[in-house]
């Protein structure tokens, strides 16, 4: 049901000829109200994709009307000559769907330094705005894929209201955010400010706690638009709670369908002097290039966490550390603990869990193992 | 010539049976000075292995006979028996020597949480001790090796004076240190804050500049020792310079060793505002796991680069970036610059260069690309 499951959204997906194997690679969401109130969050890195500078002063406003979205090329670094394609094409959508171009967001994701194909672009959302549909977000879910293997979507529902949302992402998946483009509506009567603060808290205990690869993408966004079209207004913590439900739910669908990975790897960082230094501790296993390899290979080789752990400046005595894999405490007081050969990694998920013994803070970030394929698929595909 | 190039030292290499296939695992260097100054620089890991405690505390003397080091395990993570097997070690030489235990340092590698085999270890000693000579430092090198390949050596030489040494690391070679153990031996007269100085000055351009998988070490060593044998005290700076030839030549024999590695990559980031923004950004681009993808499959993938500097704190503007590969400047002005296919990668070696445009300040950080031997070797491998 995806962006659609929300009464209020049309959607669509096509393919507009931006891919060159004429695979869909447009989509549009559109509001239709009654209200449009909107929220995002964006990439935290410097080097903004022009969509993400384009969209994050749309955002200012608090209203979305609608969003179009491309697979099959960022848009990022392309210089002015980009910015003018992402402003040309909230203009197009903004003429076709009598809206003003200052509430239309646009999300690009794919190769990085080229420019996107404005000829085929363009007319790719007249396409689009012909075939909006209440059904519509299934295909739009479709369209924005790269190298992800599936369409990802997911829907939570409130007493009379729903959150739905879609995702894409597959790698380049890192905290602040990952390579994703998310968009997520409900029919919820809320303001902006009411969206941002859910969509925030949402994001910074899911997206933002996915690890994937360390990369950080050019790209990242995820909206939130509220058609208000239910007529009920949540409370405030009923309704974050939806949102983060939904964003549990794509985030986790991002770690299962990461580039070339065999293993999701949950890291639960426990007893922490404070939730940053839980995360900080849990990203800096994530990124733990030899564990990742040592996970592949089913070896539970605590020793690389705490060489991990110990990269950080967390709050920690070496002496005290516990390190469980599946389940079974390998490393307690920083030494030899249970047998590793009493821990069984032959199932995709596979849990870490680190125990600073420094307090009562914790984490969870999710990453996945290195393998050949991602060595494959990464240097095979430029994006 | 290793070690032993250096008047005033001795050193051998045997098999003690602390790997299981028989392999050499154990060398000893003596210094049979006159003199006995020593300088250390130790992993900046704070999980740090039982040998790297007890060596700190050696080298604070300033002062050392006598370096003990295997192969076949790290001794980390490995408790208080493991901090005694450290202890028996130097005791068990200094008692062999005629030294005492607070001159001997200890260095080990392997696989970190398992305990060493004393009963193989301590007897490996005597017969190591038995074996000394001056010609002993090749065999010292190959003692050390773990997944290395290659022993690796190298000898700078001043006027009547050298500076010579051994390493070994080829994995889990990251900032502050990497995966490394190294010896260097000199007869210049030098005192122990001499050697300091100049150590650290060498180290912090050589070694702390290599990041093939940025996965820092418990282990990581550098050990400086001078005999005075030659009688010669030599101008500081033509001594620190010899120090940091020898390092910088052992620093590319690892990242030409690199486990898996089909690639040395040489990330050199000019006109930064700061040589500290310069190594943050070199140090992201050598951590970009997609990157070193890309230049595995010889894609010149800029985006990559961009992405990278982005997720920096260093002064930049992103539309003014220039980043070249192998030469060509494939990104100009944060966006499309020449055509990428002009860039040549067939060769081992790639050369990436990012321009900050930011001030006069520049950093050299040398990393591996990303292979699916690295997987294998790393999944296969518990180390």
């Amino acid at each position: 049901m995806s962006v659609t499951a929300a009464k209020g959204f049309t959607a669509a997906g096509v393919a507009a000829g931006i891919k060159d194997n004429g695979g869909p690679d447009l989509a549009l969401v559109v509001n239709t109200g009654p209200k449009q109130a909107a929220a995002g969050v964006f990439t935290s890195n410097r080097v903004k994709a022009a969509p993400v500078l384009w969209s994050e002063q749309v955002l200012r406003g608090g209203r979305v009307s609608a969003v179009v979205l491309n697979s099959g090329g960022a848009n990022a670094c392309t210089g002015p000559l980009g910015f003018q394609g992402t402003h040309a094409t909230a203009e197009r959508a903004a003429e076709v769907l009598g809206h003003s171009a200052a509430e239309v967001a646009v999300c690009s994701t794919g190769l990085i330094g080229v420019r996107l194909p404005m000829d085929r672009l363009l007319p790719g959302i007249e396409k689009a705005a012909a075939e909006l549909s209440a059904h519509g977000g299934d295909r739009a879910a479709v369209a924005i894929k790269t190298t992800d293997t599936v369409h990802k979507t997911a829907v939570a529902e409130g007493e009379g209201w729903v959150v739905g949302g879609m995702a894409k992402g597959a790698g380049m998946l890192a905290p602040g955010l990952a390579t994703m483009l998310v968009v997520l509506t409900t029919d919820a009567d809320v303001d902006a400010p009411g969206l941002d603060t859910a969509l925030r808290e949402a994001t910074r205990t899911t997206f933002d706690r996915v690890d994937s690869d360390g990369c950080m993408s050019t790209n990242d966004t995820v909206l939130l638009l509220a058609s208000g079209a239910s007529g009920i207004t949540p409370d405030a913590g009923e309704f974050a709670e939806a949102v983060r439900t939904v964003c549990d739910d794509l985030a986790q669908q991002l770690v299962r369908d990461a580039e070339g990975a065999s293993k999701d790897i949950r890291i639960e960082v426990v007893n922490a002097a404070s939730e940053d230094d839980a995360v900080e501790v849990g990203r800096s296993i994530a990124r733990n290039n030899l564990l990742k390899c040592a996970v592949h290979g089913e070896d539970p080789n605590w020793g690389r966490v705490l060489s991990a752990i110990g990269t950080t400046s967390a709050a920690f005595e070496p002496d005290r550390l516990n390190v469980a894999i599946n389940g079974v405490w390998v490393c307690r007081n920083g030494s030899v603990g249970e047998d590793r050969e009493l821990v069984d990694m032959r199932y995709r998920e596979v849990r870490i869990t680190a125990d600073l013994a420094a307090g009562d803070a914790s984490a969870v970030i999710w990453t996945n193992d290195l393998t050949a394929d991602y060595v494959h698929e990464n240097s095979a595909y430029s994006s």
